[in-house]
């Protein structure tokens, strides 16, 4: 037996009864393990100073991946609480900020690693913000100070874009993907 | 030990070192049974007739729950598809019906169940449907027969009085759940 394999838990792929693909079972105690794409929840969560210009929420990470890079408060939803909830609670815990949301703002499909990602448009309720347990630091941008270069994830990126193209619009269709085209007008736009 | 507890994989509530809340752990093997929500993903597929006018693809369950009740194609994202993708999967598992997504519909949290269901807008390619393994029937409906006294799941209705309020717009906010004040109103159009 390889030493790769785990000799635990569920490990075998094989098709249970009255279904249609390979699920990974226990073959020592039958448990079936159904791996399901996850949801990210999060939000782009801005302040309007007193200037009347609005600042946008970024974390930096203090874990692995991209550890050191920003992002947006966001994370792996919960059992039992709504997107919307989940959504807030990340905002609280990586950067210690009480929001509201206000609509939806994108809807991101990762398909190679499974995840769906629902990003919300939110108000900060407070400029009072510090870095929870994953933040290394968490701090409020104008659209011109953005981090472009040490964002952590391609997604960040293509949130804080679309954000910028629904300033003052109430009833839009959230962000999707971006085309090849989409991206590369960003790309000339930095 | 009782005997409604298993007694074979994860079965113990533990907080695993580094996290914030309870996980079902096996104590044989060490496996941790990450319990996350699920995605539903379906559509409100329509095909306009020769006369001009919207009929709506719906499905009779052939499985619990709710046999016999009529639903919308929808069911589990799977890995490594995206949820415009799997939306399309389903309508073909379930009524064999080839759809174009057009929009995002609505996105309905069920926190009780630790359920996000995204329900698109799409139009039917061709009006041949037939029932898949989990259908016992599948006819497309227009707005005045649509059953609604038996329709599965207050999804099913909320997405169709939904899509209704949204003929003839392309670029909107997709639904979240209704309030009771718009569930008053529905019931009242009955």
């Amino acid at each position: 037996m390889s030493d790769d394999l785990p000799q635990h838990g569920p490990r075998v792929l094989t098709v249970p009864p009255g279904e249609d693909r390979e699920r990974l079972t226990c073959p020592d105690c039958g448990y079936i393990a159904y791996r399901n794409p996850l949801i990210v929840v999060g939000s782009v969560a801005s302040w309007a100073g007193p200037d009347g210009e609005e600042r946008i929420l970024l974390c930096r990470r203090a874990i692995e991946p991209r550890l050191g890079f920003w992002t947006l408060p966001a994370g792996y939803m919960e059992e039992r609480e709504s997107s919307m909830e989940g959504a807030a609670r990340e905002a609280w815990e990586e950067a210690r900020a009480r929001i509201e949301i206000d609509s939806l703002l994108a809807v991101y499909d990762i398909p190679r690693i499974s995840q769906v990602q629902l990003i919300y448009r939110a108000r900060l309720l407070s400029p009072d913000v510090a870095p929870g347990p994953e933040s290394e630091e968490v701090a409020l941008f104008r659209w011109e100070e953005i981090p472009w270069e040490e964002l952590a994830f391609p997604t960040v990126r293509w949130a804080l874009r679309e954000h910028r193209d629904r300033r003052g619009r109430s009833d839009y269709a959230p962000a999707v993907n971006p085309t090849p085209d989409r991206l590369a007008l960003w790309d000339r736009m930095l």
